[in-house]
């Protein structure tokens, strides 16, 4: 029997749909060869002999996935943040990633990085990493030893950033052939994306060479859409050739023709870039810190589940100064709800079960059968001690989720399991 | 000498006006007999023989005030939080406040409300008890034994709540007469505050013996004003002899004509509501988190400090679920960016410095000369190591107190001051 079989045995909580949370109090959750078996109110006889790690009154959920990160910008999260996105990018983004062009200074910041990024409810992330190959290659290599499961990729950029970070457009195709190259067959756990920054940064020839590539290898692809109004103005002007922003990315093939396509933000997307979101399965990494502090907005979350398009949750360090994907939810719920009140009655805000199952299921489902106790589902699973603030009277499974959203930190995190496997 | 005569050394940072920060690096801040007598580059002679508490390397600033906190709420924070404020008063906070009629529950929840509020960056508080005169006083007893300095309200209702908690109107004023005696001269730190809940909550002839009260021994009010849409339409059908909202509370004397009144939300105040606030020099308490929560909006805080208001911020615990105060700033900045990005482009979003402002010297004002490190104000301070997570590269003071306002948490605080005296 291999290791990561075993049976937890805690307070359970999943969803059982994007509006319905599903709870079990002292219950059994089944690991075999790191895959769910299911999740039983009474052991059955046949997993009676696994190793069992008793969790009692303990709160198991599945593990959280950023489904929008960028690694380099972790040291300077909290800072700069009365700036606007674009004067924030020349500002403090920019000049930090120039810095991941030394190896020595990117470990040691990647160290960092993944060491918080462990500790965090967090088990899968796609990450953004900065132009730099060597770089991205060592932090794809301290995510493997982590035991996360990450999708990682080196940024393209060839215009409209400073010179210390603008590839040459032939030179920025040819480092990414190199850097899928180099990694390739090297990870268990961790795999490329493709990753042009967004369209501002990269010239249409850029886009289309990163597009062939896409379809060529069947690679996914990560960027960012709609999040501010200087920016879509911005690309309206340098995409004549584009209705509206996504459909530049789609014209490029990088919009989920070939393979799955992950846009941060989508705050401003109108009718026709949601439609064509969801013809593509574009997944939503829906960022609402990061759209709080960069001033951006709040997107309309409740219509693109109404619409059936796929949403998870990005904590977009740095726009975003919190990691945890608990943050997350709760910031998606309150920025609803302000959302609701201000802008825009016929969007209900967001409920903590939908939140909940934004950051579970619904941005794990890019990993694959992911963020669900469900049978065949590899199994994620974290384990919090919620107890220290427990009110006197008891509360139901449910009502201590909605709780440990606003309030468990890293340190409330007892145990962590990415496909069966205890990182801790 | 007394003990609360000491010189601190740390990089020291406070508020020069409501738009600038003040910031000395290895700086000297001197206390003389619990007041500030100034803070220095170097060590003037004078004071070369004062203990030093040595706390280089750390972040000093002043400590915060929470102008508007429910202490009963505080175990049931983070839950019930997908409902409006008037569901959510019947369904969670109601119920809970019952319980308070039994001290020995009182006790044991308000001293663990007390342990946390101790724990956290702030220094100073106002805050709401229940109805109950005995728990109350429990509540001041717990409150002075911590060293805080707060001010603290037996609340009145005399209709529109459960059975158990709506008092009779008479007994309503004869208990809060009672309470008063009871309490007076006992504490050196905690003082009484009257404290009607809100006008939903009472009769105009309960509003106006509480008024009397205030006007016959000076004494400050707190309650509830223009926080939800629900809210103020109910007031309206209520009150028909006020034009809005405040003016209730204005013509039963309860709105700073005899003695300090703090007003809590003020999302949805009108121009003549805010007029009048600046005559009476009401103080505003802004809680941003709670009225992203309870769905109610972002009050027009610059809008306010424009009008030369008196504002600092509140914790609202339990419509919000965090008591520091550092959270309230970053609350307050992301929520004003909302409202600018989404609401309206006229009031633009608070910067770090008016947010920190707010928390420090804008709601330490209700205590008097509180909230700076100016000679003569009485000396409250935080050290926080800040240090941990900090990036490679050297910050400035002032970077480091924006990286605080986003990142600290509780065990981050190193020491806490109060009028000079060490609480840990």
């Amino acid at each position: 029997m291999k290791s990561n079989s075993f049976v937890l045995r805690g307070d359970l909580c999943d969803s059982r749909s994007p509006q319905k949370l599903r709870t079990l109090e002292k219950g059994y959750l089944v690991c075999i060869d790191g895959l769910c078996a299911g999740r039983f109110p009474v052991l059955p006889e046949a997993y009676a002999d696994l190793p069992l790690i008793d969790c009692a009154g303990k709160l198991v959920i599945p593990g959280l996935t950023d489904l929008h990160v960028h690694a380099p910008q972790y040291p300077f999260r909290g800072l700069g943040m009365d700036l606007e996105l674009l004067d924030w990018l020349q500002a403090r983004t920019f000049p930090e990633e120039a810095k991941y062009a030394d190896l020595t200074y990117a470990q040691a910041a990647y160290g960092k990085f993944v060491h918080d990024l462990r500790r965090s409810p967090n088990t899968r992330a796609c990450v953004f990493a900065t132009v730099h190959r060597a770089a991205t290659a060592a932090l794809m290599e301290l995510l493997e030893d982590s035991g996360l499961v990450c999708a990682v990729g080196k940024v393209n950029m060839d215009r409209d950033c400073p010179d210390a970070l603008r590839e040459e457009t032939s030179a920025s195709l040819e480092e990414t052939r190199q850097w899928l190259e180099e990694t390739a067959g090297r990870f268990e756990r961790v795999t490329p994306i493709l990753t042009p920054r967004f369209v501002p940064s990269c010239s249409d020839t850029l886009m289309k060479g990163l597009g062939a590539l896409a379809a060529e290898r069947g690679l996914p692809v990560q960027s960012h859409l709609s999040e501010n109004r200087g920016e879509v103005e911005l690309v309206s002007r340098l995409r004549p050739d584009a209705r509206f922003y996504g459909e530049a990315y789609d014209r490029d093939d990088l919009f989920g023709a070939h393979g799955k396509a992950i846009m941060a933000h989508c705050v401003l997307s109108g009718e026709e870039e949601t439609a064509l979101m969801g013809v593509r399965g574009v997944f939503v990494a829906h960022c609402p810190q990061s759209n709080a502090n960069l001033a951006s907005g709040v997107a309309p979350v409740r219509r693109y589940l109404e619409r059936g398009l796929r949403v998870g949750l990005g904590s977009d360090v740095a726009g975003g100064v919190h990691m945890s994907i608990l943050r997350a939810m709760a910031d998606a719920i309150q920025c609803s709800k302000l959302r609701w009140a201000i802008q825009d009655k016929s969007l209900k805000p967001l409920t903590v079960a939908e939140a909940f199952w934004l950051g579970t299921a619904g941005g794990g489902e890019f990993f694959g059968r992911v963020g669900r106790f469900e049978p065949g589902y590899e199994l994620d699973a974290v384990v919090i001690d919620d107890a220290p603030g427990l009110p006197p009277s008891p509360l139901s499974v449910a009502e201590r989720l909605e709780r440990a959203i606003y309030l468990a930190e890293d340190r409330d995190i007892l145990h962590k399991f990415v496909r069966g496997r205890q990182l801790f």
